[in-house]
């Protein structure tokens, strides 16, 4: 063959970064947001679809004048001869900018406030890694349109039913609330106020995010210096004084009590904390906060609105338990301005060295102000918050609160005939009509084994076995294969002589043998 | 300001071509799918989700060396500095590519024969126009790694159970089947088999495929030497001779009798038609199909393959009017290889211009037998089906069967003293916990007309009232909003008098008063 001719075969890949998901990966995903859509549902918000393309100049995250915008995103140029040929499309990185964008086109038609649940794939132009992939889900909601910190506290307690409902029970979750206000408040009493500081108040912001990982000491040496790390890198500091550092270090130690209150070193909640019950937790750390950000006028608004906050809880019989004020969350996007949130499951589970280690958050959001306005000029007050789906389903999968029957195979009608496929089909469409899951075996019958080992790969509880000698006495074999793999492991001499895995009996009581199958 | 400054805001428009579904055509959708799922997973079909992004090189319908192969497709490079920078990325424009990639990818983990069900939008790069969308979805149910007619007749009479369970009722659908063999041999019969014929096998089927707007005239001179239409432009013909075009004409006959059937021209189909009742349809129109075909091998064997699934039909018990043989289905895809279905709906609905029209097609399908072969040169038989959820959402609601009680907006708690904020949250807490979807109106309280305008644009069935004199009292005001409304309508002087829509009951008995004003 001339070697130009015949293109080589292409490869079965999927495109680095992205994976297929299979069988109950995706029932179970789609059973648990069909229930969060039913909480958000309930709670008032209407759902709303956008396409996965929007142009780069609506998603804005991006400057329209670059050549190749798509720092982060895929993003293509519309072609040749197209309306608007030249123009820059990519997919959404996230559900809250077409949000944005959507409320600015309709927001004559839209009630307002409008509260707005979403759920999809978000797709992120980023180098993948193990468990990272370039698309993931987002079940967003968002109340777009008041100022009311009512709608911040309906959030928060909306994620705790939202939580419940897929099968977290209470005690293994906590909502984190903290608020921007509160933290800025605390950089202006350090003297960092002012448009002029921002970059320090950025500093702040990363080292305070990166205590876990570099201890006190490393975050005091970035607030005020820099850092030299392990590899001799060096990182510049805010150059922040010791007066402001050690204002700062009031504020993470508080973080830090919380934290280690919540990875258990501080291991009761009902104990003691700060002199005050648990039941006086919130409270007690908001008149912490409150004495330390009292100079400033934005602190103290952060802190009278974590009140309401805690107020409305409180009077909806959520415990501190449930939501609870925590300093120590910053949340890393740029534009939250208000309260923020961010729900953590407080169990155990075992890392990839099998040391127990907490399953962390799961979701998070806030408060953001300016996202409209980008397009209308007019600053419109906005909140939600975003369910890491995927990350929520391995946690049920750990604790085991998934899986089982709902990802049993369908039971197999085998083929010993094939010139008896009507009566095979007979047989599954009955046993799908009394709400069975069934099918008949469609590959090469020949080998009965293969029919065997087929039903196995299904995960299959039962299959019915008929042949020639079957037909003619009007009976059919049901097998048991839960039962028979049982045996097959761990039998008496009993039970394998009586193999009673399989049985014999009427044609007709085909449909009621197999769901006493299924059922015990 | 400097020019240069301050880029202009971003146009809040979504890209041409694509649009935002709100609220019930969301939900109602998800509903949709979710019962579809159903019937498939019963069925044994096993979900698979695929990533919208696959390579181009996978996809497969676009050549590799070509600069920018996205006809039709949206297509990216990979960045440079990527991992495999500078290969071509592609969102799917169809379900079944990425199946034939995953089958050949994953197939020595797949059980076989694979069945599997996906359901997702998929992205076209075409000019969009009225009703026709740049992104929508699709839902497909495929058997993989079988030859088996079972197979296909088991998608056949899955459909017929789809769409009864969605909502259309039987009588309101037909399955269309027919054959491409049973058209290839009439091609070999009318002299045009053989590879070097394949350029007038191509311009007969798109003839065929043209006979309801060209008319009989317009497809013989498409098999002919050619044909010049309205505007001037000539189509070059098949060149077929008298002979050849008249045997072509008796299968479009029959087809053409078919299709008058179908549209009402030939009204009931329970009269007599070729001296054959309509329980006889199916396999008189076989028989004279056979006739026309005896001399080919490939057309006699397709006439016994759609035998064999009129016969598994039969025996299943679903009648000549929900799967019907016909000649007259194509199937615009070229990978067709044996059986092709149609889905169709048969009641008329009002077209723009108001004149009833047939609702038309809304799922199509058949085997294909070459797509994996592509990856692995191994050919692998399948068979699926592609439903058109849009268009059958579309036909629902041409119908009035879906909408009513679901898309109905919450009851709204209505908020007269902003220092009750606390209170109002707890009523609508209660009533969710009684299973009624309610929220507080958090836009500015302090028009109360506006927070009864915004009750109406969501579409709320009633509106909880209550103010300090309330409170006082412990009593609350429900308002009935959709018997306000028929009232305001049409209200006789002793019903405007009693104003019956508006009650005062005790705060205890809120909950009941509402799910009463409900249920009515």
């Amino acid at each position: 063959m001339a070697k130009d001719k015949g293109p080589r075969r292409p490869r079965a890949e999927t495109p680095k970064g992205f994976r297929d998901y299979f069988g109950a990966e995706v029932t179970e995903r789609a059973a648990m947001l069909s229930t969060i859509a039913g909480v958000y549902h309930r709670y008032g918000f209407d759902a709303l679809e956008t396409s996965g393309v929007e142009t780069v100049e609506a998603l804005g995250k991006f400057l329209p004048d670059v050549d190749r915008p798509n720092e982060g995103v895929f993003a293509w140029q519309e072609d040749e001869g197209a309306e608007k040929a030249g123009d820059w499309l990519a997919l959404r990185y996230d559900l809250t900018a077409p949000l944005a964008r959507v409320f600015a086109q309709h927001r004559n038609d839209l009630p307002t406030p409008y509260r707005r649940y979403a759920m999809g794939p978000v797709w992120r132009n980023e180098k993948p890694g193990p468990g990272r992939f370039r698309q993931f889900y987002q079940c967003d909601a968002d109340t777009v349109g008041t100022a009311s910190v009512a709608a911040d506290a309906e959030i928060c307690m909306m994620l705790c039913d939202t939580l419940e409902e897929v099968g977290i029970p209470r005690g293994d979750y906590v909502v984190k609330v903290n608020n921007r206000k509160v933290l800025n408040g605390v950089m202006e009493v350090a003297g960092l106020g002012g448009e002029d500081r921002a970059n320090e108040r950025g500093i702040v912001l990363r080292a305070i995010d990166k205590l876990d990982r570099l201890g006190p000491k490393g975050v005091r040496a970035l607030l005020g210096e820099g850092r030299t790390d392990e590899s001799g890198d060096f990182t510049k500091g805010a150059g922040l004084g010791d007066e402001q550092a050690d204002l700062l270090f009031r504020f993470i130690d508080a973080s830090d009590d919380v934290r280690r209150l919540n990875t258990g070193e501080v291991i009761n909640r009902d104990q003691p904390i700060y002199g005050a019950s648990i039941l006086d937790w919130n409270r007690k750390i908001l008149e912490s906060l409150g004495r330390l950000v009292a100079d400033s006028k934005e602190g103290t608004a952060g802190v009278s609105e974590l009140l309401e906050i805690v107020g409305y809880a409180e009077n909806q019989g959520y415990s501190e338990k449930q939501i609870s004020v925590d300093p120590s969350v910053v949340r890393g996007l740029g534009y939250y301005t208000g309260p923020v949130f961010e729900a953590e499951l407080t169990f155990e589970i075992a890392d990839e060295k099998g040391r127990p280690q907490r399953f962390g958050s799961v979701a998070g959001g806030g408060r953001y102000d300016d996202l409209v306005k980008r397009f209308t000029g007019q600053e419109v007050p906005a909140t939600g918050v975003s369910i890491g789906v995927d990350r929520l389903l391995a946690a049920l999968r750990a604790k085991g609160r998934i899986g089982g029957a709902a990802a049993r195979g369908p039971v197999i009608v085998t083929v010993m005939d094939r010139e008896r496929m009507a009566d095979y089909l007979a047989m599954a469409a009955e046993l799908r009509s009394a709400g069975v899951r069934a099918e008949v075996y469609l590959g090469n019958p020949k080998n009965f084994g293969n029919q065997l080992k087929y039903a196995d790969r299904r995960g299959s509880p039962a299959a019915v076995i008929a042949g020639s000698q079957e037909f003619e006495r009007g009976v059919v074999q049901v097998k048991d294969l839960v039962l028979g793999a049982r045996i097959a492991a761990d039998a008496s001499l009993e039970e394998w002589k009586e193999n009673p895995s399989q049985v014999e009996v009427p044609r007709g009581d085909l449909v009621a043998t197999v769901r006493a199958m299924l059922d015990r």
